[in-house]
């Protein structure tokens, strides 16, 4: 009875920050409903729940009727039903909540509940299934990770990851070429996505592994940043060589918890007189040009990052494409409450495979860069690290160009 | 006489800030020399005159002997042989320093020089042909142009400038699809670089023509910044719709001169007394959370527009190699200080040829933003103005990738 197919339609949304894959998974998804969906019908939800609560659903049977649709959707960057940044209520106490959603569920005869997110969209989906034992109309909740963080438990990494990876590992090798053309010593900052988890930040040093271009240095949140062993760091580095490049994560800090570019003014006003808050990379050039007075310049990479589809990873939307297939596959057989995952089955040959995991064990925690990934210094990653990174970056995609520029599908 | 082939080597150079599209113009002059050259030698100077008058060479018939290391050259960002921000002395009062500099070109048999860059380097050729009429040992002298700011005089538009136009046009409408997932009203400000030209921001707006997609304010350093205005025009836009994003050229400044961004930095000048700027952005995202106080964030483009090798434009890239062989045929005809050229012969369809200017009348000015090209509230450009940016951003190119990351040559 459990693995038989439910009739009934399909509901799919997408949630948190935007990655360049995140829309390959909802490609990957229809693609499955469409499959295994017996000819019912897959809304989207725009802009998540906030937007399925007010019922701005789209048919997307209709919408997607044309494979080549399908296709530019795979290419195109940030959440193409929109997203929300909206945690559910706690079950316990809000059931009116609840009860308002089920209606919706009632009224489009929904039974399949696909959410591509992170880990608050996982929580909603671990709520959701919480109250749907409760009551009395069947459902299935499958959630479909995606974040460029690459902070997911329970999955090798993260739909989204492997594409931001390889826009920092590309752009982290072009830097250090551009640094590269003057005599004059410099220091070069640049800062990285990545608040908890430096996934994206140990990318930049993929190239070791590749044809040994990285940065000199590399600072994560994983551990405690001192200013002091920092300065020493770039000192030493000098000495070796004009250049000196530095990657770190927006989120490193000091031992006492305080975020390196929290609460630090820059010291220069504009001309008005405003004081403004400097982010990580700013703080640290301020400090270099201070204490060691040489030439020294920041670069955030800021929302390019999760955005830029004009350099995504083969492996990774593939891999994005495949798992919200399989979410579609896995539901219709049955499967509920579940967060699907990427396992990897070998690293040399790169081998991996779609699995899952119970969404109760996803949400609300945070998968940290290894231990055996950071050097004893706490200033790189090993190359234990770039080999795993690697395969995740591995194969380019031309999307489609119309006038120069990339074609993107609004839905 | 002045038209036959002097017998000789060459040495070519590189300054000024990189480009992702300098080195393809190196590989143009090689090219060239190779087939104009007659066998002689073409040296490569390292960093530019500063490694020049160090005798840092490279004999680049020996460095390029295999066809694939050309092609590979073509699609390497920033300077392969190294650059320089170095002035010349004036030639007056100097006749030491220039002696100096023409030893070593008796020394290596160089009787063809070929300087790639911006405005400081076809100073530098104005002058060696300036010294050099005044000397009995023949020489010729060819400037070849290359920015991104696209603010050279004498030549339709600047190698270099078309990849970077391509760059920010498309990370643009990234960013605009990135911005449009949240229903909540957001201002985005997006720096692009341009002291005192504001093509490269212009270009921003190209996909108004092409699929409608572009920022929905823009500001150039032609027009006085009122920040009063300004304000304005985001108030009204947030009315229409809750994204906005606005362009805006680092070099924007107030009616009395002050830069907007001024006080955000250092104050320090460069070398040749430019003032550096980095916190235009930075500071109208301030003033927008004040004023209006709504979310808002400012994202830097920062260097990547220059070195972004992974996403060039097809018709700059060809351009770029065609000036540089086109330098070395002019030269080895009898050509002399000149700066090469791009003349447009017409925009639809778009043609394109060289040509050549009078380097003196190149030097030491700037190419603004044409009048016509700015609407009259001067917050965006012209339909005419996308028309006439888009052909230097068409076409791609697919550069050679291998283990998921650019392959780039050094020499």
């Amino acid at each position: 009875m459990a693995n038989e197919f439910l009739k009934g339609n399909a509901v799919v949304g997408q949630s948190g920050g935007p990655t360049a894959a995140i829309n390959a998974t909802l490609a990957g998804v229809i693609r499955g409903f469409f499959k295994y969906g017996q000819g019912h019908t897959i809304y989207g939800m725009r802009n998540g729940m906030e937007g399925f609560l007010e019922e701005r659903l789209v048919n997307l049977n209709e919408r997607f009727a044309k494979e080549s649709d399908i296709e530019l959707l795979e290419h195109t960057p940030a959440a193409a039903l929109g997203s929300c940044r909206k945690k559910l209520p706690a079950v316990e106490g809000n059931e009116d909540y609840y009860e308002k959603v089920f209606e919706l569920f009632r009224k489009y005869d929904i039974r399949y509940f696909f959410y591509i997110g992170g880990n608050d969209s996982m929580d909603t989906v671990a709520k959701l299934s919480a109250y749907s034992k409760k009551n009395d109309y069947e459902m299935r909740f499958v959630g479909v990770p995606k974040t460029i963080d690459n902070d997911l438990m329970g999955t090798d990494h993260t739909p989204g990851f492997g594409s931001a990876a390889k826009y920092v590992a590309v752009t982290m090798s072009e830097i250090i070429r551009d640094c590269a053309v003057y005599t004059k010593p410099a220091v070069t900052i640049v800062e990285i996505m990545g608040r908890d988890a430096g996934w994206l930040t140990a990318s930049a040093a993929i190239g070791r592994v590749v044809n040994g271009v990285e940065p000199d240095l590399l600072y994560l949140p994983e551990r405690n940043f001192s200013m002091e062993e920092f300065l020493e760091d770039v000192k030493a580095k000098l000495e070796e060589k004009p250049n000196v490049v530095v990657a770190v994560s927006e989120g490193i800090h000091f031992a006492d918890g305080r975020y390196v570019g929290e609460g630090q003014q820059s010291g220069v006003a504009d001309v008005f007189g405003h004081k403004y808050l400097a982010g990580t990379g700013k703080m640290l050039e301020n400090t270099v040009k201070e204490q060691l007075g040489c030439k020294v310049r920041s670069v955030e990479l800021n929302i390019s990052q999760r955005c830029a589809a004009h350099l995504l990873s083969k492996v990774d939307i593939e891999e994005s494409v495949r798992v919200g297939k399989a979410a579609a596959k896995a539901a219709t057989e049955g499967a509920s409450r579940i967060m699907m995952t990427t396992d990897r089955i070998s690293t040399e040959p790169y081998v991996s495979e779609v699995g899952m995991a119970d969404v109760q064990d996803i949400a609300n925690q945070i998968k940290h860069v290894y231990d055996e990934f950071i050097n004893e210094r706490g200033n790189h990653v090993t190359d234990e690290c770039c080999r795993y990174l690697l395969p995740l970056i591995m194969g380019e995609i031309q999307p489609k160009y119309e006038g120069g520029l990339p074609v993107h599908i609004i839905i």
